[in-house]
């Protein structure tokens, strides 16, 4: 593995100094602009994406089709906020026209988000091209008007140094100021937290683990100037298997779930760590489909030691807790870096008493938690923690008929999923990838999808100013013909002047 | 003044328990049902005017033309934000629809925004009525769907009682479920803490000082679920005098500051406490009429005598600062709990290096900061905090060229006012009553206008839902007519199933 440099205090201070000048004049950028800018950088990608590709398999055991399609997303996911960005609904215009005669008489009022500036952005070690250099919070901060300060995973340094200079070509070739874009290497914790706590950075972008993402939210609030952490942290992704539908469709359920639990071994945040299940012969017999399909799946290699001797630990001691049982494991013996596909399964009155066992084990683990009531399985949905999605296999018949269980369950989830699995998020404006504490830090907000650009701007309202000092999204003519609500009805007309 | 008792623990209890099950219920209201008691409220406080505003002139000092005239306001907030919450344009609709045909297939996704669970409100001590028990943040919560815990603000804790029990008469007459709405008092910290402690809590909302509105932010997020806080804290609202401008118009803008620093006795968020200009004759000729609008203005009784013993100690420190020196004051001789106004200068050199001079005096007091230069205004410009406005007075053309200062001052607030005063803020869309910090906890959103609703909402996404088991915001149908975003198109449009 080559190895970086951790960036010192001075090239810390140098990035942020001149990410604060970009600021000056790129937030005051065009939304074409912004996606032209994106556009480069996904061409830029395409363009490096054999070496992209390449480097990356020798860093993460990731395989070349994953990589591919992952690289694929990257690139749809900046061409398609750039597309987001340029329609301009994302910036809520609004404006209230001047009532002169009113008494007293009320001022002229339009309002539009804008950037907060400088992003600092922080890889994920599960995803090299989708949710780290040039991944999804760069995208949106770029899209809002911010510049972007990347620290690079350290799992992945060398592929993150090529998507930088794919970044740096494109902020080159659209004549984008210099300190748009800034990209440091840190091993050692002090350099995310000199980043976090520096008096420029005005927001924070991560995916990942609960303690590192805990940390930074809490450096930023600690700061004189809280800033606002978006950090996409734990789910375990529960999964309420209510008895009709496992009476009908418990095989079919049973392959889905199998490969959803060991899709990617198992490395996704969306990966459904929990099972549950009214006690009864059906569930028994898809339990037997589960457990036959589970000992069938061939070992896989995990993204780094890391994160394999955390999922060995994690499995180990989940494992050894009172009452929990092992139900199936891989047929074939795992190699070192390997994960074995794991099923255990736990009383639920047992699980509802140890909170060890609400928590993630980042693999292909699944637990299955038997009740022996409806009313259980709503005392299990009412004593979950906060999650990214939680999935619902059901009847519609049964679904419509459980209300305070659906009620529940929304309560702690971003997405709720009928009849499919939580793995595969697409990226779509109407995706959610987000959820209440401790899936992200805030719930109010998504990592995927153009509605995650609003992570990163604030509203600001001019008061009385002349039309051609406006922003042009402002401007009376709506020189770019966006959506915009005058006084309280959406339209793409031009503002009349009283 | 009446003794009320601070809610004790087993109170508190009782409320967040009550406000969690009403929330079970509440959250899947439509969006009329919460219009119908929005209205209801206001009507209520409308038949309870003459006690509303004559308990509060007893407890506040205010005049009953300001009470008359916020307690229409409040009425009108409840009004507005509950149609706003009708037209449900807030609720963000996006729906992306299958594609069956893609490989892989596209599932039908649904997002709306969803209510985030029991909100705990602390009232204003500056609006009794319209920042407090019935305020903004309890309007902008019901219509989110949130339940209402309101911690009433001691100064004014009668008035508090009465407009709590308008709230629950609108209560009963609409059928809400109990625990809708509690209020509870509580003179000591322990009762705040306790309730934004309280693990049904899921957001807070308050306005006033820095140091409370801090503290909350901390608890909320030391709490093992960390929640939202959206506190409106401190801002000196600072004013910047261009030199083209001065010399045009310099006593008119000297006549209309005066008034704004003495309205209300200065106890507006939104006061001008800070006014920055360069050194000219022209200026000379300003401070000259502003000093002698000053010394005309009347001592004005404060609200109660923690504001006024503040006030008499925030500004004799400033005053005693090194090289501030008094310009006017009041030729009145104050009363006990009347404040003098002031009007004070320092020039800019000192300012910059002198942090408390950056620092609210709330009340009737504004600082003249004099620059040598429109090159010092900008340093003064880039010193200074987050603020809830800031206000240039300008001509047009030196606004256009001054695009570096314009751009700094744009970065520290929510709204920016040209020519105008940051006094008086419009209950409308287009209003921002939020900025960066210390002006409120998240510059993100706005205390103020129907977005305020956004606070207290968070997005949920439904993948793969029979159309029967959707809320009815995101039905085929449409049933509630709302603008909703399909396919990246806004529309009115039923869904066209593919």
């Amino acid at each position: 593995m080559m190895e970086y440099t951790d960036a010192s205090p001075v090239q810390i201070e140098a990035a942020m100094q001149q990410a604060w000048t970009a600021f000056q004049t790129y937030k005051n950028s065009s939304l074409q602009q912004r996606a032209d800018f994106m556009r480069a950088i996904a061409d830029e990608l395409a363009q490096s994406a054999t070496e992209l590709v390449h480097i990356a398999m020798e860093e993460t055991q990731l395989t070349e089709a994953r990589l591919r399609s992952e690289l694929a997303r990257t690139q749809f996911q900046l061409t398609s906020y750039g597309a987001a960005c340029e329609r301009g609904a994302w910036l809520d215009v609004r404006i209230d026209t001047a009532l002169p005669d009113r008494q007293p008489p009320r001022p002229d009022i339009r309002k539009m988000l804008v950037p907060l500036g400088p992003v600092v952005v922080f890889g994920a070690a599960n995803f090299p091209f989708a949710y780290s250099t040039a991944g999804g919070d760069t995208a949106c901060a770029f899209a809002a008007g911010c510049p972007v300060i990347v620290k690079a995973h350290p799992a992945h340094a060398r592929t993150s140094e090529l998507a930088a200079a794919c970044i740096e070509r494109a902020a080159m070739k659209c004549g984008m100021p210099a300190g748009i874009f800034a990209h440091l290497h840190g091993v050692s914790n002090e350099v995310g937290k000199a980043l976090v706590e520096h008096t420029y950075t005005r927001a924070v972008g991560f995916t990942g683990s609960f303690a590192g993402g805990k940390q930074l939210f809490d450096w930023a609030n600690q700061r004189k100037q809280p800033i606002p952490v978006f950090a996409e942290m734990s789910s375990i992704n529960p999964v309420f298997l209510l008895p009709e539908k496992l009476e009908t469709d418990g095989v079919s359920v049973a392959e889905q779930y199998a490969a959803s639990i060991t899709l990617g071994v198992g490395q996704f945040c969306t990966n459904p760590g929990l099972l549950i299940a009214v006690a009864s012969p059906a569930l028994d017999n898809f339990i037997g489909e589960l457990s036959a399909a589970i000992q069938r799946t061939v070992p896989g290699t995990m993204l780094h030691t890391g994160i394999f001797k955390n999922y060995v630990e994690r499995r180990a001691i989940a494992l050894s807790q009172a009452d929990v049982e092992m139900l199936a494991v891989s047929a074939q013996e795992p190699q070192y870096n390997q994960a074995a596909a794991t099923l255990a399964t736990v009383p639920a009155s047992v699980f509802l008493t140890n909170p060890l066992l609400h928590q993630e084990v980042f693999g292909p683990y699944s637990l299955l938690v038997q009740c022996s009531s409806l009313d259980e399985m709503l005392q299990v949905a009412q004593a979950l923690e906060g999650q990214l999605t939680t999935s619902v296999i059901a009847t519609v018949a049964e679904a419509a008929r459980h209300t305070a269980l659906i009620n529940a369950i929304q309560d702690i989830c971003g997405r709720l999923i009928l009849n499919g699995v939580p793995t595969g998020v697409e990226v779509c404006l109407s995706m959610q990838h987000g959820g209440p504490f401790p899936a992200t830090t805030d719930s109010r907000f998504s990592a995927v999808g153009a509605d995650g650009i609003r992570r990163f701007a604030r509203p600001l309202a001019y008061q009385q100013w002349d039309n051609t000092l406006l922003p042009a999204a402002l401007q009376d003519e709506n020189p770019w013909g966006i959506w915009r609500t005058i006084n309280d009805e959406l339209t793409k007309e031009p503002v009349k002047r009283n």
